[in-house]
């Protein structure tokens, strides 16, 4: 069931992964019902990224980062790196070598359950990551793994081709058949949100804004 | 015991606050005998922010934020937010529409056992926020917590109206009755560091600023 | 076994100490047969800073700071210091003056496997330090410790001299005596890792360049 | 997408369910590759217990058993009940009284990735459970979640039906589909594993036995 | 505002203490509106026992156990220790001599935010304790703390005198003023569950039995 | 540096070892200065074992475990497995089969700073283990490691023929060197202990029998 590279693999239409980028993670994660997060472990190696891509996914043995190079062939412009484990690891499967080949292939950045190295490096390509953990440890290249195969990643269940959304707040992701329908209940948000945010700005309370003083006081609340 | 709003609370002196936030954490923490800490876990979304304020807090249910909303009105300029659920939760209490929300009516800043999201947003509006994760998880409004009551939050006993100090180092909590008090005794501290530094920038040593060689000797220590 | 200062340590030589510095935490580990690294909780307060250094150690009971004391007299420059506390604490025993005293005798930074505090005037002096948390949580001076004794910090053991390289990627100890051996391996990485990065950057893939296919094949992997 | 029941699922057939619980958790999970574990943390409140079943899963909200009252009505005798919360948390949905009516209806277990209480009932009812924590914090009755979805159970993809092992080892989940070809690989496992038992247990060395050492000599393994 | 021993403190009626006890920690804390639990990673070092008793406090010192020997001359029997470092700390601060002291003054048992040792022989003594950690790493006596003044202990306030309830799901704390009420409220949950026990156990399901249904269908919950 | 397998150790007298099992961990652990022990989170897969033997110690590659039947071959009776994996790992490296060849040769048992599996089997056969975690999860047999060679092992320094004492409170390792010494001042501490205990038990307090009451009041103690 392991050593297998799927090839063909559906992606979303580049402006729906776009317009699923410009939401951002709290947005797109509202706009599917609160779901499709991945754990909150999973951190940004450097701040201000925002970026959203089809995943190709990697399905790789603890300590071991050979299918990484099996995966890199098979990224297209936009796409983003998903690696899982199959048992817990914090090693650094990846470090500049390999962001230096997955960016000429138009790779947008790389989600990570386990460890990363070369932030440094990373960061001065503007190349993000988001990881479980810093940490220089190397992997070997011993055995096989799968691509393109669902994964688990940190609490995730990620197919290929699925949309990956992730920025300051963290990463989510969007099943691929669902994307047009998220972007658009995400931009709904959105636009919603600014004429709520100027009037909360100007000081009108939420408890107004939104009705919930009645709702409250049904309730019990009680103020002293 | 839940369901209660305290509407009229007690604040210290506004220049007391702020000669609490110009010493910062580690000054007062020490200045009041090395208490009122809270978890390191504790950590800002962004660096180098350094406020003080007095406490409006909220006892709510895990993943339920509607309290924060009943809290806001109680909110005057200077105040600090403190959210405490009452079991452990990582959810995303609080973003952007929040903050503006509670920045318009002066509040500086946030401390929350719990998730945070939309920092990016917050770091543009330079909404200050100590959290325990960064997480976009969203939460419900279904039921009624408290506002203004004493709560535990990450390790401290807060009551409203205490003054919360928080900068790089942490968070720090000051009982409102001794807040003058610590002041004097944080800036005494302040002044008279000023001095230690330059003499130990000038290379003098701690073991004879501080007269320690022969308290050393006395105990047995040993050089070879 | 307690209370011992060791006056006379060796140390490797300065060009040896910047030389590893260059390469970095994660070529050196490399270099060195991926071993040496301590835990990944090991994270710098700010990002950017290299260092390498010779480790002088402090073996602290846990919330002690005197012996960080003892210590500072025994810096030259370009020396690192080490500080482990014989059960795990997360107190901060070491602030600005502390640093500012490191400082002046030309100390390069911190490596201690409990909490750090003043981080912003850390930042300001551009004190680099690698530490286990934020912690503001103040320490005693009652008991002895040893200094310049072999410790073991964050998992890895660590003796006087030995040096120390730390950045982005976390932290690394180098054996004295293998230290030159090490270098030159690690400067051999960095050179070869030079062409690699070109022909990856000009989208040629590790697959090819690693000749990595026919292995593959063999091992069984599938393109479906 | 929340809200929903499955009614009728497909099972395995009984005498796989048990094939599959005599050969355990570790047998099972080599048998199927690898795969399949939930994390570590998923702990047995008691030790010594041994089941399999089919899944009943429950996709609950946060600190919300609610629906847990839903999916004991889908029980049927054998079956392992499932939750899921869909964000992470402590709280303990279930104890005795919701132990009592499972058991009522067939039910062999629990599999909880989030907080259990009264398990000293527990014990003396002998209804096994595995959870993340034991904390007797209560929960709510107010928002839906769902029955007999797919869940993500503690790092496993989990869909209703799917084989639950579980023993003091952990918890490994089976595809339905492959419940059978599994079983058998385990059981063949278990018997060769006998004879090497005696051979080991006799005083044969693994080396011997497995014929490694040829192979550990080419790869260079030096006795000194 | 440390190095103070409260002799004198009061306590609840013995047999309000005993009734708290045979309710156990579930259902103490449901009585009380889900609050006063201690965190979840409180555990008890040998299963089975359940206890109440007035809470004889200290506050202590990081690493340091000097005030046990304090407090031992506070108890009176039937009350519970419960000892509270001033910062994290895991270090052992109690061992059998102390336990059998304890003991010798009737006490019931520890409640410790930290270490403890000699696990083995408390558990022949039944003297039961709730830990953060078994860790036989030792503590000095070299500082102040305080005995029977209000702490913050794994993330609860508890004063001296105020009544501890724990079992295997934990610990519970139940202030001294409301004690008799709360055991009135737990005695009545215990006796309503006994018939909601035997219903569930005929098989009747707790939809029915607690009329959910057509709640659960007005909110929306889909049979499919 | 990697791929060696010492053959040749040196071993303490079996009456010190023995010895030392009798004394148990938190006794030996005082007797030499409290050092020695092993993180707290290494713990019994079952209560009431207390042995001692000689580290045979196994350098392993994260998720590899090949190096445990090299390491095997090595055992002499009495003799206690040390498995340190080069990066934190937490998979199954040991179950029953290796268990029952390791107990063919006389081992006492295992310390392992990963994970460990079949512990029901374990169990019955009381072969006991101290592991970080109980973890299904397999392993490969792929890469190199060492035997007896030093080795980092949850955050202590072990070299292989040194005494490693286990029991329920953890475990803790003492130098070959140093072994009878430390029995004998083990032994010293428990003769000591006899008497205290007796007069701890029938009342007399430690702040009389350690005269702590005069330091106490000097140092500032009140009672109040």
């Amino acid at each position: 069931m392991t050593g297998i590279v799927v090839q063909n693999i559906d992606r979303a239409a580049a402006d729906v992964i776009d317009g699923l980028a410009a939401c951002g993670v709290a947005t797109v994660h509202e706009a599917q019902g609160r779901t499709g997060l991945l754990a909150s472990y999973m951190r940004p190696i450097y701040t201000g990224a925002r970026i959203a891509g089809s995943a190709v996914t990697i399905s790789a043995p603890p300590g071991d980062n050979w299918m990484v190079h099996v995966a890199i062939e098979q990224l297209k412009p936009t796409d983003i790196l998903v690696i899982a484990p199959t048992s817990p690891c914090d090693d650094g499967y990846f470090g500049d070598l390999l962001a230096t080949s997955a960016q000429a292939r138009g790779c947008r950045g790389l989600i990570i359950n386990a460890g990363i190295r070369d932030v440094r490096d990373l960061t001065e390509m503007q190349f993000p990551v988001w990881a479980k953990a810093v940490f220089a440890q190397g992997t070997i290249k011993a055995s096989l793994g799968s691509v393109n195969v669902p994964v688990n990643c940190a609490g995730a269940y990620i197919e290929a081709g699925d949309i990956i959304v992730a920025d300051d707040d963290g990463v989510c992701v969007v099943k691929r058949a669902d994307a047009e329908t998220i972007m658009k209940l995400a931009q709904a948000r959105e636009s919603n949100e600014g004429d709520k945010r100027a009037r909360l700005a100007s000081g009108e309370l939420g408890l107004d804004m939104y009705k919930m003083r009645e709702k409250l006081a049904e309730m019990g609340l009680k103020y002293i």
